[in-house]
């Protein structure tokens, strides 16, 4: 997936200035072909800033679970230890190599209780990576999604990470994270 | 805690069948005694049929969220390495040895986001522990549940776990068990 990412972010000739449209279609091609060859290749699919999905997660500890009404989705925010780490201790911002990952299912009622709304079909995955240099442009954090079973990349181009991050600004006096931590007596 | 599980279980002179109402109220007193004596000295208060808090179910893996309109309540089920494995496997009936924990927290909205609900104030914990032979009238589960931040036991006497297995009954064919994994992509 590194190829895709240098195409993407580092292409050879081009300056960060250099994004008007005249060049935009020919790079979006050249994103979409090589994300199409991985695919093909039997690796997950980079989202369009180079991010592919992590593996494992469902083992990190959960930070708190979260329900969206307005999405008919029921999540939960896992953490690595990093992020475990300062969510505990509320340090802020959080360090180089945080990875918060919020899971969502569209929900459905227990057959045998309908009371409870539970976990139903996968629908996405969200990851956010905490890199202060490598991602300095969105608040130190890479964002990616990946929709459905099979993990579809969102976004159609590097520039995505603006709808994250936008979204995620109302929450910048908390290092852009939303989440926090679901405590209950030890 | 084990005095107080003696006290209303196996109190010295007294058979199964000796639990009409002359008997009770001294009873009651003794646990209630015993359990404030018990509190008294830092131990967490036991549940009428002797379980006390299990501590650390928070580095356990969490099965599933939950989501509670009903009670305004968000939920994560967790699970011991013993519950976690029978949940990935299917393994039915649950092998001795696992525990579940459900914890519930009142619901708030985001205070940033507020389409987010997300956990506000805990609310309670419930457990359910599996001994086939010790809990065989229960369906082979030790149910408890403890209430607010101060963990105060639910129910008044041992016979409190019959409305916990009364509402799990309609899962009998799933080891009286409602909540099931929720997976994601590995």
């Amino acid at each position: 997936m590194e190829r895709v990412r240098l195409a993407a972010r580092e292409q050879p000739g081009r300056t960060e200035r250099d994004t008007d449209m005249r060049g935009f279609l020919p790079l979006a091609l050249v994103v979409g072909v090589l994300a199409a060859v991985s695919v093909a290749a039997g690796g997950p699919a980079a989202a369009p800033n180079g991010i592919t999905p992590i593996h494992g997660y469902q083992d990190w500890k959960v930070i708190a679970p979260s329900y969206r009404p307005d999405k008919d989705h029921i999540r939960l925010i896992y953490g690595n230890d990093v992020a475990a780490r300062a969510m505990e201790s509320g340090t802020r911002p959080f360090p180089d190599g945080t990875v918060l990952v919020k899971v969502a299912w569209s929900t459905r009622k227990n057959p045998s209780f309908p009371a409870a709304v539970e976990p139903g079909k996968f629908a996405q995955v969200e990851f956010m990576i905490k890199d202060g240099k490598k991602y300095a442009a969105t608040g130190g954090w890479g964002f990616a999604r990946f929709l459905g079973p099979e993990l579809k990349p969102y976004g159609d181009a590097p520039t995505f990470v603006q709808e994250c991050f936008g979204c995620h600004l109302p929450v910048k006096d908390n290092d852009f994270v939303f989440t926090s931590l679901a405590r209950s007596p030890r």
